[in-house]
């Protein structure tokens, strides 16, 4: 029989099989997903996958529009390899339910998250005062005696009701202006931006629509894409939604995107990719509130260095090698237009200034959003993801660094990790004598895999269960089934193969468990560094400030546990959800805070950790559990103590099981 | 037989034919011009025109690119008629040989032309320091320690040699930055725009090419177009074309390309009409010279309002309309490749600000180019075209007007008035006693027709013989087979049929009179109009500067016995050449004429005649010749005197024809 090889993207799981296989089996047999609910009969058309190379025959094209077929898709259900080939699976096809996203946190959380009132306390004083301002004039009509141009009239009446002489007309205003005068007879509101170093009018509408203005807030990060649609009337958020970044398809992380982003039209795919994301994400908003397309007046965009590359376009190539050095960190306000978001003409987009290739307008705008910059306390602000971003400092100074966590905590670079989507085991009890666990997943399905919370908690419950000792190893001494040994060092089976959704056991292994300890490890080293930078301490630290979509299901003793966040009060630490949107948001509403980000990315200190001599010894220390040093942790200690006595006791009055 | 019905435009001419007639042919008997050498072979490809609409038929298509052929381009040689049509008849076949654009004058001029010596006692001291200056740059290659952006990086060196710290790096240069950056070695030169209120780093180039900088001036005439190519390391013009504006072909004068623009894409086609001709004199500049395109900065543009607005592509209809109002007077700064004019990226244009809808920035780079902005003399400066265009001030004040004077002295409106190209009378001279003409034409052509200069120098020679009366009426009765009554009223045969290139007498009527009297009259009430609003005498002129290819070529007694210009000492006269294009010129070579234009503008208070209750009166005195007050003009009072005398002494002599 005929082999070929197909490989699948951004996986780049490849596989040989016969000629004419299936496509859809051919990826189940590489372990690819793809969503397919039908059975491969073709009518859900949710198995659609873009054949990059090679010979696929298609025996079914329902379900695809003209222009997919073009560019290359086909219904893996119905298709056979007739050559090698090259398929890419979609991020739609991977994910099923997007409304995953907006799961709330399965418990009431052990930590505080920021509220409304909170945000009143922490920020300065502000006041409703965007970058976009809209003028409602009813001009002079031109008359022989008073013949100032439509552009002249336009800039008198504004100089006449703000300090606005010099203002710039935009060209494209210039284009519409006559007519549209006209047409209004002279009754239009002008809209006005404030770009710091020069006012420019940029758009011109029929009437009075002071009363109709709003504002986009967007947060690019890595997975994911969060949107809000801001009534700049009240200030408040309209509506809100995200999604997962389109280019996932990709590349899952950083690093992978920017390799991509070096081949032939890869960076304009990427590009691409984030833009349809936002741009989709935008018309939903749109249709679910009151606000009109033509209402929105600007943009403001947070996300991290490599994100606002992509999404401008600019080359994140040098952003990987050493030096690790962007194209830009500050970025100047472009029309949304531009990068293919046609919201309306006129519209401008900010975009927060980034302070290095990895501490970017994601951390700046969570600085901002959390009050920290306007904080007398001794404040550390973390942002968990591959990258561990943080800030250490006060309203007068601040240190950040970026520590190379590595993807575990998302669920990467473990055997059985997954997103926080159906069947993803979230939360994990272990019991001290029997050692059974106790599990529940994401949507109370049959486990097929582990989130990075489920990570945390499982590493945590299986140190303080004695499962694994303080080097992260499991005991395969340990009289339990749940332990044993697999194709690699040591697993702890968390649901047996007849539990699962995947008809396998899902475990945890000693290889997981290594990579885990790796990135916490990273972590707190990070924090020792800075702190040591600025010639303080654990006990000096007055707040901790967690952000991002990770933080929000973290239960803070778990990470403490684990050694994953110092061993302070748990008063202290306090979640702040997605300072990146919030942060754009904010910059959205006022001049000032835009001022103050733009502030806030000058003023910070990037220590660089790859050269930082303290930071690798930090590191090896922190490569314990929780640390090698115990007297850093010590309620952890206590704990430890009491559960040991409790296994003593326990084993000591019988064996259980 | 079937009839046909055929347009021809820019003329508008119709006629109606016989079906399947021939369509050279058919635009000879229309009497409307089209190239044509080869009689009609279809070899010399010049008879091209544009089928708008309408069903011609094409034998021959030779000659013709398939883009042409796609546009409707047909050769009018070897086509027929077979159903109505509309034509259009593009400049390039109306004007055969544009060499004659760059004619020297025929004769020493009587009038002094400003000099290069002029100018530099005229304009106020200045340096050479244009709104683009290039940084040569050798950047310290980044380092972990010293790991700022690119964009930073260039900041920070900019503002260690210039005060440069808040230069916003333009959008399309961050897209190039790093390759560039890093295939130089970090070695680059950066193009600075100093935009007044803000500083844009715009371009970058390997090395260090800090000695190839160059700018274009434009001028955009409504006839004529014309572009330098200056080397910005001298300060010099190193090469110099005019061209037909290719706007032409949609009409000849102002009002009927603004009646054109109204059309579906009308505007659109009037824009790249123009941007072509712009587009083709630079890359004949550039193919002349040792400059390259790369070298090219920027570019400095002027020309009346409309013009400017069609280039830029803004609405000009409301321009045409009382109260005649244009879209913008001040114009931003935008990139030429907006327009369609792809030099480079990163090369920005500047447009001169105009006063008002019929004063534009041509008048205002006249006035900065003449140094009559620096002058302490009360100085008239006027631009005779369509509308005579005129500024009275000196350096603190300025009145400006625009008298719609006809096309008249464009040689429209004018039975045989036609441009100055080969054929064209522009010299005449009329024996008194004799009333027999000596005519010289452009080429040393046998007359075709009769262009500005020489209808002036008819006009005044009419005059001084008596040929006409004060009021401009033809002496039927004059006893000379030159003057007779033709078909609206007398003529005066300027050549016989029979010497002429067309086989008809060339003439010029009483209606032709007319038309040269009203053109006349309006400049000159529009002169008088401007000093009595200042409260002056025609004795407080102390200079008379003349602009604009028409003035080139005006022999200024001929202008002051016809009442044109008024009777000043001939020694206040001067001669521009093309203001416009040479204060285009002064605004690329230095950023301090840029706000001097600025400052002109603004300046001016424009003077609307058509409200002005002093106008209508002073027109009406001025429709004689040289004027109803001849007073006025003490100088032509003598030299009639004089005239008439050898007049009557040779006819008491006896009669000599």
């Amino acid at each position: 029989m005929e082999k070929v090889r197909v490989c699948f993207y951004p996986e780049n799981r490849c596989i040989e099989v016969n000629k004419g296989e299936n496509l859809l089996r051919a990826a189940m047999e590489a372990d690819v997903h793809i969503n397919a609910s039908c059975g491969g009969e073709g009518y859900c058309g949710k198995c659609r996958v873009i054949v990059e190379k090679g010979d696929v025959q298609q025996k079914l094209q329902t379900k695809l529009t003209e222009e997919e077929i073009k560019q290359g898709y086909v219904l893996a259900c119905s298709s056979t390899l007739e050559s090698d080939a090259e398929v890419r699976v979609p991020i739609e096809s991977q994910i099923g339910d997007r409304r995953v996203l907006e799961r709330k946190p399965p418990i009431p959380l052990k930590g505080y998250t920021l509220s409304a009132k909170d945000w009143a306390e922490r920020l300065p004083q502000w006041e409703l005062n965007p970058p976009t301002t809209k003028f409602h004039l009813i001009l002079e009509k031109p008359t022989l005696q008073d013949n100032l141009s439509d552009a002249e009239r336009i800039k008198r009446a504004l100089s006449r009701i703000a300090d606005l002489k010099d203002a710039v007309v935009d060209y494209p205003m210039l284009q519409v202006l006559p007519s549209l005068l006209r047409a209004s007879s002279f009754d239009v509101t002008i809209t006005v931006l404030d770009r710091g170093q020069e006012i420019r009018a940029v758009r011109i509408e029929k009437g009075d629509t002071t009363l109709r203005q709003a504002a986009i807030a967007v947060d690019v990060g890595t997975t994911t894409i969060s949107v809000q649609l801001i009534d700049l009337q009240t200030g408040e958020v309209t509506a809100e939604a995200s999604d997962y970044n389109g280019q996932i398809s990709y590349g899952e992380d950083i690093i992978s995107r920017i390799i991509y982003s070096t081949r032939a039209t890869g960076l304009a795919k990427l590009q691409s990719a984030a833009v349809n994301t936002i741009w989709n994400l935008i018309q939903q908003l749109v249709e679910k509130s009151n606000i009109e397309f033509c209402s929105i007046t600007h943009v403001c965009i947070s996300g991290n260095t490599t994100m606002v590359h992509l999404l401008l376009g600019l080359d994140p190539r040098y952003i990987r090698v050493d030096p690790y050095i962007p194209v830009a960190q500050v970025f100047p306000w472009i029309k949304a237009s531009n990068i293919g978001i046609r919201i309306a003409s006129g519209v401008y987009m900010r975009v927060t200034p980034c302070v290095a290739s990895y501490v970017g307008g994601d951390i700046v705008s969570g600085v901002l959003a959390s009050g920290m910059f306007n904080s007398d306390k001794m404040t550390l602000y973390i942002d968990i993801g591959t990258n561990g971003e943080m800030a250490l400092g006060n309203k007068d100074w601040m240190v950040t660094c970026s520590c190379s966590a590595g993807p575990a905590f998302e669920g990467a670079g473990v055997k059985h990790g997954m997103r926080a989507t159906r069947g993803a085991i979230e939360q994990v009890r272990i019991n001290e004598v029997t050692l059974e666990p106790m599990i529940i997943t994401v949507g109370n399905k049959r486990p097929i895999g582990i989130c990075g919370s489920g990570l945390i908690d499982t590493l945590a419950e299986l140190f303080l269960t004695g499962i694994i000792d303080e080097k992260g190893k499991i005991r395969l001494e340990l009289s339990t089934p749940r332990v044993k040994e697999g194709e690699s060092g040591g697993e702890y089976i968390l649901a047996w193969a007849n539990e699962t959704g995947t008809g396998r056991d899902v475990v945890i292994t000693d290889g997981d468990i290594d990579n885990l300890m790796r990135a916490k490890a990273a972590i707190y080293a990070g924090m020792q560094v800075l702190l040591e930078e600025v010639k303080m301490d654990i006990d000096d630290i007055e707040e901790i400030l967690i952000a991002g979509a990770f933080g929000r299901y973290l239960e803070i003793d778990k990470a403490i546990i684990i050694g994953l966040l110092p061993d302070v009060d748990t008063e202290k630490i306090k979640f702040v959800g997605n300072g990146s949107l919030l942060g754009s948001y904010l910059q959205a509403l006022s001049k000032n805070f835009i001022k103050e980000a733009d502030r806030i990315a000058k003023m910070m200190t990037y220590i660089e950790l790859s050269t930082n001599p303290h930071f690798m010894e930090q590191y090896v220390s922190a490569l314990f559990l929780p640390h090698t040093n115990i007297e850093e942790f010590p309620t952890v200690k206590q704990r430890i103590t009491k559960v040991r006595k409790i296994v003593q006791s326990g084993i000591s009055e019988g064996d259980v099981t």
